[in-house]
């Protein structure tokens, strides 16, 4: 049996996860058949294009003609394009996999969990961190209870595409499309992957409270191709403080005008025995202090029994970005096979959610909230 | 004119003045004269001994008989000795220097800059983290402009000495005596060289508002040489988010229990032109990014024209920790000779201590707390 | 027109570069069209699921029918395979790519050479990491003239696979097969890529003498599956100094004995301007020391105008090691689809060859050797 | 008893020694008593100077009048003035402390450690990097087997201080004076270095043969306040190969012309169980592959237990090149005061010196020599 895939949207994640599609037979044969059957958005000529090149047999500008027709629907598109048609998917019984934030609004990511919980078929957030080898291989530590109790938690995702005042206007900058800024767009990743590496209760368990703080640094940008600017109606960078269930203290950070920081996210994490630190310019890598060390070991997480690297190359041999995509893919449609569920799903993006939501609510109250 | 010096306290902070007071001679021979005049302690036995390693004259048991005897008052005792023995002092026109935080309390803190500023003698307070090369190196860059608007300032300080919950009671863990823990011990060092670093109106001005979080990890810890307990109350960790007045945004942290860092000061910041890193554990070196640089630069601040290292050796040759004591005795004993101002002074003291309270007023209040 | 491609091996290179040439359609467009069309080798099962999983249209198990059908061949064999079907393609008119090292003797790779010259089609030496963005960003600023005249380089290739002895002999310790050790295996690349960085007349210039040093560390290895031990007949580390045109100073070394470094590759350059380093550990990024500097700046190589950057992802989202291939397959074919030269051509591959020779001979003779 | 030193030289390590034998009393109270007791030099004026600031009781322009009335006469002069002196002392039943390298020729060496030996009296040359806590913990390290069998050896030591053409030239360009550049200056250094590390017999053994490459890259330098040039008869930078008795290999570079490294002296070790690496540039630290890890673990050597840690900081309270002497200066005063023999002494001094002569007699004959 081969899986027929929808996807909406054909530009940076379209790509992204095509790539990841197309990878899956030489390096995962183990993965179910699958066919790039339709490729959906607005602009015909581009679309064609795309198609083309990703690899699609098809293309269609209106997404009700393709949810309930494939057998999986990815949804790529802006924040503001997430709801609708992954509920109008999922209410026809088609598995969806939906990039991450969920949704703009907890509203939305509410009703987006609820339909997926509904429809009882394999849904997915696109959180493809998770399938970072290293921060896997860190999963596994944890779980072992190599760094003990957990004390600290930190996690910090740094661009600096903003900083130039002039840089343009996008939907990236539009509370209505976006939701929100550097919150919901890194944000989303580090409260994903802490949840994931800590949240379990023997570890720090979940987020009790957090008080958050939001800036906007540059009120408007010029929109390209035109005279015009348009306001910033998102956050630039935010901050935030949190409380885990175990007393353990998280702080948590994200901005778009980190001067020297491309693409910057890292975690950190001590605990009673030991720490560990990543950063995903160099993801390849893992420093860990375990018990009896004096500093942190630099790993390189490129062994043939580390975490998916028995399928790529021999050790020392780094992979990029990309990979974690072709992770993430196997691992959702494996999921969709056999018709399991997949982690992380709907209920995790929204749990995501829920969090950033507080950070907004206590930015605006100047109170510490507590996390439903 | 050879200046009389009393020192109260002779364990580590007694012992890293000492040192620098011996050295001026030899590397900064432009600075006044100076005599370890009297070393003052309680027991009576240890004093003797340390007097004769550290090289001072006479000993004495009561700080009321030297404070208006000698030339200045060094008070480096414990915080809960700050107050009384340097406003005595002040009262007698002794300039005095005092370690820092500069007290346990606000009120004692308010108590002891209005005594330094009714005396009108000089006074310091002991953040000897201003005088790393490398930091004063950082602050003429900011001074000229080169990281242009300042959007993200970041310190972090971390031990890792509380983590065993064995490690004994101590004065630091009491706040009867040490006023708070990781908050007033390594948090004060840090919100000053921010203030220092950044607070000026043309680069990220005051700290206007702060929201804190405090947590004690272990409750209670064993009196060495005993079988009892006593309950630690302080914190063992702090976390705090800061608005300055420019708009930037401020993340502080440190912690006691920061599994594999020794003696790990850390200062980031971010501006619209460029960005800098700087370590503790690696204090000769300072990461630079200029505009149009692609990337951190990793500057070994040890060249001829680098802030004081003209006194040291040739470029290369590090320095270390102690070093920073020698220049600020060096700048604070110029001071009092020349009956100037020291920067920092008690007024400094003060500034940050505000902070300190903010943040613990904030952490109580669960809310964000303005600062006066 | 579609380029049918043979390639002989279907393990480790043979995967790399099948993998590659899937990839160019989705990110390099401009590609010519290919075909994987006949994967040859000996072992029918293994290879009929290799071409199965590599996406191969037919298997051979006889180079010699392969060879004169296909409009390019790969040769990705073991050394002592590289010679003879090399020629006969080339002799049949037949464009060629091959692994490095060009021969396990400089014989046969003269022979190679020759017949390359003879054929007048396009060939290439699979010197890959002559086509990582750092190495080429690298280049660009060598022949910019930002590094100045060039006084020092050192390239040092460790890998660790070898350090214990009960690691399973293979062909790679055979001289009959392999030519070398870890010389010609690792050195090949190192001479390489110093070659092209610094070996034209206005930077170093050619290198023109050095002095070789060989060293077999364990004598006889395990035989998988058996009872028997083989002679290790090459080396498990060289090093070598040499002296460039320009008199400036290289130093060469590789071993398999390295404990701790996996795929190790690090090239040091100091200028009369600037410096700069490289690891293949790293391969993103590039240690740069301009004129002016103070220290290395490490630059992300992510960068949309950074060489082939811009094929991939945003800034800040790294590649991994396989990148290489893709890059090198897009140059090689395109030359192959114009009848244009390829560089590093089977010329490269012979000159490398001859440094190689020369340090084995040096080894032997224990001095200094010209290189012709 | 107070042991009265008299010192010849007055400059960079006159006041490195000076500093070292002040700070003994506060630092490593068991030192034995020592007073500076005469300091020797030419220039009367300057001198004087020096003796006042560096804390010297008496000055002397000829050290015929000194070397038999002190307890101990330290050699700090340029090279060239090192084996009179230093032979005269012995000769006069005097302790003699002398810099490195022993000696510019091979044959002064040998008449100063005949003289040693038959005077029989303390000696020493003054290889302070052997008293860095880091190295002396790795040395702990290597003596317990932690490393294994020793494979690999590199030592580097890169400064950049004649890389501009107009550097002015001084006795260390000239072979008179110096005997050689680099390689005596910097690689003496390098040579004791690995020496102490991994020189005894179950470790890597001696140092058996050498090739040796010496390069001159500027051939004449002006002299400072003159319109003249000098010429450079020294090297600027030296390498080599050597091959230690038990087979492993190692490779030895030094420079003065190494852009943007400015006292840079690093040591690499390979063994079969573990590696570890050492810069100067950070001296606190040592990075360290034990059997069963995964990567370097970056030690910071500052722990209390560490050696000579405990005389100084806490833990993270690092120090500077300095110390380094502190240490050396105890250990030597030590042997002095017991009538012990030090080491590294003369006899040392002498081997680092055989070792260098064969680099050069190497360099000369382009070809490998064997050390005696």
């Amino acid at each position: 049996m081969t899986i027929e895939v929808g996807v909406l949207g054909y530009r940076f994640m379209g790509k992204a996860h095509a790539n990841a599609l197309s990878r899956l037979p030489m390096f995962f044969p183990d993965a179910p058949d699958v066919e790039r059957s339709v490729l959906v958005g607005r602009d015909e000529e581009a679309l064609r294009e795309a198609a083309d090149r990703l690899g699609f047999d098809s293309i269609a500008t209106d997404w009700t003609d393709v949810v309930d027709e494939v057998d999986v629907f990815y949804n790529l598109g802006p924040n503001h394009v997430h709801a609708e048609p992954s509920v109008a998917a999922l209410s026809a019984g088609t598995p969806v996999f939906c990039e991450k934030p969920l949704a703009p609004t907890l509203e939305d990511a509410e009703r987006m969990a609820d339909a997926a919980l509904d429809a009882g078929v394999t849904n997915g957030t696109a959180f493809n961190y998770r399938f970072v080898p290293a921060i896997r291989y860190a999963k596994r530590l944890l779980d072992d209870g190599e760094l003990g109790e957990i004390h600290h938690v930190r996690g910090r995702y740094l661009q600096d595409w903003l900083v130039d005042p002039d840089a343009p206007w996008s939907w990236r900058n539009d509370e209505e499309m976006a939701g929100s800024g550097a919150l919901g767009d890194l944000g989303a990743h580090t409260v994903d992957l802490l949840r994931y590496l800590v949240g379990d209760d023997d570890l720090a368990g979940g987020m009790e409270r957090v008080s958050g703080h939001l800036q906007t640094f540059v009120e408007e940008r010029p929109v390209e191709g035109s005279d015009e600017t348009r306001p910033v109606t998102v956050d630039d960078a935010y901050s935030a403080q949190v409380e885990f269930e175990n007393g353990a203290m998280g702080t948590l950070e994200a901005s778009r005008f980190a001067n020297g920081h491309k693409n910057d996210h890292t975690i950190e994490i001590h605990g009673s025995k030991g720490s560990l630190r990543f950063s995903l310019e160099r993801l390849n890598e893992l420093e860990l202090l375990r018990e009896g060390d004096r500093g942190y070991e630099t790993i390189l997480v490129t062994d043939e029994d580390d975490p998916y690297v028995d399928h790529w190359w021999p050790p020392g041999h780094v992979i990029g970005w990309e990979h974690t995509f072709v992770h993430e893919n196997y691992e959702f449609l494996r999921a969709v096979a056999e018709g399991d569920e997949f982690v992380p799903g709907f209920e995790e993006g929204l749990a995501a959610q829920r969090v950033l939501a507080s950070i907004e609510e206590s930015d605006e109250r100047g109170e510490w909230v507590a996390i439903e």
